[in-house]
C-alpha cells in the first residue's frame, strides 16, 4: 500500500463534521477501495472551544485555514468554509500555490473564481474537485464531466435549492401562501443567513454555472445567467398551474444556442407527471441530456451532513486513487468565454390575468395575443364573484420577445385587472 | 498532448457501430477532454462483407479478435461480442495477457467470469471497465463505485431490463395478456435471440451481479441470485396490483443480511407514486442506497445504440485520463466469498387468490395466515359472477417461511378454487 493521504479540513460545520465522520468510521472500507489509507492531519475553523460532538483533539487546530492550506504534511486541502471570498478563496489559492490537491463544497467560489483558481491548480499539476457543490450527495459532476464525456451536451437542467422546492411544494399541499411558507422554512432552519441566496435563486445559479461550464465547455459564467428567485410566486399560480397539469419548481436550465449560450434560473412550469413535477421536498433532481445519451436523470439529497461528506469523499477517494483531470473537464485555457444570450429558445408559456367581467374582453386578449404572433394552446376562465374573471392561458412555443410585446400591449388595454404573470413551461 | 489512445473494437453491432460513431464524430471534443487522440485502429466481426452503414477500410480488419486482442499497435480492447463463454471470453483474456486495458458491455461474461479476470487484470496491471454492461447509458458503475465510494451500500435495486419493463408496462396500459404483449416485443425486436435472458430475469441477474460485488465486496455470485422471470405475471395481478396502488416491475435488489449476502431478481410490486413505479417502457432505474448518502436514483435509456455507446466511451475516456482501479472497486484478491442468503428479509406480500363462495371461507384463509404469524394489512373481496371470489390481501410485514407455510396450509384446505399468487411488496 502507498503512503497516506493527509487531508486538511478547513471549515467544521455540518459538512466538515460529517467527512471527519467517514473518515474515521469507513476508515477500513477507504483504503480497501482507495488502496491508500485516508487520514486527517489537521483541522482549522473560527472557534477551536466549540463543542461540535466528536473529539478532534487528535488533529493538529489550525486558527488560520491559509496556514493549513500551505503545511507541508497536508495532501489534501478540504475547503469547508463557504463564502466566496476572503478566508477560503484566499485558502483554497494558498492551497494550490503550495502545490496540495483541493476538494471543496463551495459553489460560489467556483462560480465566481472558478476559472482563475482552475488556471492556477492546472498549470501546477493540481485538480481542484467540487462533487459536493452541487445538488449534495448526487454524484452529477461526476456523471456529467466522465460518465458522459462521449457526448455533446445538449442541455442541462435541475432543481438544486432544496429550500426552494421545500417551499413550493409545501405551498402546494399546504395551500399556504409564500410568505407564511418562507417565515415556516426560516423557523426551521432551512435557509441561509442570507436567505436571497437561497429563494433568490443565487445558490441554484451558482451550481449551474458550474454545470454549464463542464457541459459546454465554457468559462463560468454566473453574470450570463437570467436569474429570477421564487419570491413572486403565489399560491394562486400554484393551484392554477396545477389545474392545468404542471407544478412551478424553480429550474435552472443552460443550453447553447445559435446566439450563445442560454442559462436561466426561474420558476418554470413542468409536466406534473414528469420526474422534475413529481420531486417533493428538498430532494434535488438533474437532467443531463447528450447527443449519444439521450437523457439522464438523476435524484438524490441535495443537502445535509451525510449527504454532502459523501459527495466531499467521493472526491477525497478520486485523488487516492490517483485520477486526476482538469477541474471543468477540459484544460481551463482552453475554456471559451461564454457569449450570453437571452430569451432566444421558444417555450410554451403560462399566462394568469384577471379581466374586466364586460363583453368582448377576452377576445382583446385574445386578439393581441394573435396579433404579437402567439397562439393560444388552451384557456379556461373561471367563474368568480367579483368585477375580475381569472383567466389562464397557455400558449403554443413563443418567443420571449413575441411574448412580451404582447404582455405590453395588453397591460394598455382597459380589461386588465392585475397586471398578468408569466411563467416559461420547459420541455422535460 | 500525449501520445493517442489505440482502440481495437471487437464486435459491429448496434453498440459498436455506436461507438465507431462517436470516435468519429467527437475527435476533437474528446481529445479536449481527455488531453488525448482517440482512435481506431483495428476491428474485428463475423462478417467482414456485411453494410454496416459506416466506412470501415480506413481500419485494420481481424477476422479473429484474438488476433485483435493481441495486436501491438492495440492499447484498449473494447469488447462488444456479447456472450459470456467463447470468443469474448478468449479475446479477453488474450488481451489482459497481451497487456491491454479492456472496456466491455458483456454482463454475462463478467457476472460468471468476472472474478478470474478481474483477478488476471489487476495481476498484470490493467483494467477492465464495464459500465455499459449495466443500465446501458446510465453512468451506474461510476455513480456507485467512484462517487459513493466514501458510502458503506446499505441496498442497491433497480429495473435493468429494459424489454421486461416495457412488456409489464405495455400489458397495463393495453389490458392485453402476457403471451400477446411478448409476442408483441418479439414482433418490434426488443427480445434477445434467446428470449429467456429478458424474460426469465437473466439478463438483469447479471447486472445484479455486478452491482452486488461493487457494493458488498463481494465476488460476482450470479449462482446466488434468487431469480424468477416475468412469465408468469398475470394481467389480472397487473390489474389488481393496480387496484391497490402498487406497480409490478420486475426489480433486482441486493442487501446484506445477517445470514448472508441477499440478490433476488423478481417480480414485485413498487407503489405507483414511487420513482420505480412510474418508470414507463424501456428505460432503466438504478436506485443505490448508502449510510451517509442516503438514498440516489439513477434513470435513464437501458439500451440502444446510442446511450450504450456513451458508456462505452465514458470508459474509454476515463482510460485515456488515466484513471485506473479494481475491476470491481477493490481489489479482485480482497472480495470475500459471497455466502448466499435467501429470503431473510421480512417484506409485506400481496397474495391474490379467488376462495369459494361459501359462508366462513375468508375466515379460514384469514385464520390459517394468523396461525402462521402473518398479519393482514388490508383486503379486498371483489364482487364476480362465477362460484369463486376474487380475493386480494396485503399483509405487513413477514418472513418469507412465515407466508409459504401459510400459503402450504391454504392449499390443503377445501376453499381454495385456484393456486395463490404471492408477490414481495418493496418497500422503495
Amino acid at each position: 500500500m502507498t503512503s497516506s493521504l493527509r487531508l486538511g479540513i478547513a471549515g467544521l460545520g455540518t459538512v466538515g463534521i460529517g467527512v471527519v465522520k467517514i473518515v474515521r468510521s469507513q476508515a477500513a472500507l477507504l483504503a480497501a477501495r482507495t488502496g491508500r489509507q485516508i487520514e486527517i492531519v489537521a483541522v482549522s475553523a473560527r472557534d477551536a472551544t466549540k463543542d461540535r460532538g466528536v473529539n478532534l483533539s487528535r488533529y493538529d487546530w489550525e486558527d488560520d485555514p491559509v496556514a493549513l492550506a500551505r503545511r507541508d504534511d497536508v495532501d489534501v486541502f478540504v475547503e469547508l468554509m463557504g463564502g466566496s471570498d476572503g478566508a477560503a478563496r484566499d485558502a483554497t489559492h494558498a492551497a494550490l500555490d503550495a502545490g496540495k490537491d483541493v476538494v471543496t463544497a463551495n459553489k460560489a467560489l467556483l462560480a465566481l473564481h472558478g476559472q482563475a483558481l482552475a488556471e492556477q491548480a492546472e498549470a501546477a499539476g493540481r485538480v481542484i474537485r467540487f462533487e459536493a457543490a452541487v445538488a449534495g450527495g448526487i454524484p452529477v459532476i461526476k456523471a456529467l464531466s466522465e460518465g458522459l464525456a462521449g457526448n455533446e451536451i445538449t442541455r442541462v437542467m435541475g432543481v438544486m435549492n432544496g429550500t426552494c422546492n421545500y417551499i413550493l411544494t409545501r405551498m402546494e399541499h399546504s395551500g399556504l401562501p409564500y410568505a407564511d411558507v418562507f417565515q415556516e422554512a426560516s423557523d426551521l432552519g432551512y435557509l441561509e443567513a442570507d436567505p436571497t441566496l437561497d429563494v433568490g435563486g443565487i445558490d441554484a445559479s451558482h451550481k449551474l454555472a458550474l454545470l454549464s461550464a463542464i457541459s459546454f465547455g465554457t468559462r463560468p459564467d454566473f453574470d450570463g445567467i437570467e436569474i429570477e428567485g421564487i419570491e413572486r410566486v403565489s399560491i394562486d399560480d400554484i393551484r392554477a398551474a396545477a389545474d392545468m397539469g404542471y407544478r412551478i419548481k424553480l429550474l435552472g436550465v443552460a443550453q447553447r444556442t445559435g446566439r450563445g449560450l442560454e442559462q436561466r434560473m426561474q420558476p418554470c412550469l413542468v409536466p406534473e407527471a414528469s420526474a422534475l413535477g413529481q420531486l417533493e421536498g428538498g430532494t434535488n433532481m438533474v437532467v443531463l441530456e447528450g447527443d449519444s445519451v439521450e437523457q439522464i436523470v438523476l435524484r438524490g439529497p441535495g443537502a445535509g451532513m451525510g449527504p454532502t461528506a459523501s459527495a466531499v469523499m467521493g472526491d477525497v477517494c478520486d485523488i487516492a486513487r490517483g485520477f486526476r483531470m482538469p477541474v471543468f473537464g477540459q484544460p481551463a485555457t482552453s475554456l471559451e468565454a461564454s457569449v450570453p444570450a437571452r430569451a432566444v429558445l421558444p417555450a410554451p408559456y403560462y399566462l394568469r390575468m384577471r379581466l374586466a367581467d364586460k363583453p368582448g374582453a377576452l377576445a382583446k386578449i385574445a386578439t393581441i395575443l394573435g396579433n404579437s404572433g402567439v397562439s393560444i394552446d388552451r384557456m379556461r376562465q373561471y367563474g368568480h364573484s367579483d368585477s375580475a374573471a381569472p383567466v389562464l392561458i397557455v400558449t403554443h412555443k413563443t418567443t420571449r420577445v413575441a411574448l412580451d410585446e404582447a404582455l405590453t400591449a395588453m397591460q394598455a388595454t382597459d380589461v386588465m385587472r392585475s397586471a398578468p404573470v408569466a411563467l416559461r413551461i420547459e420541455a422535460v
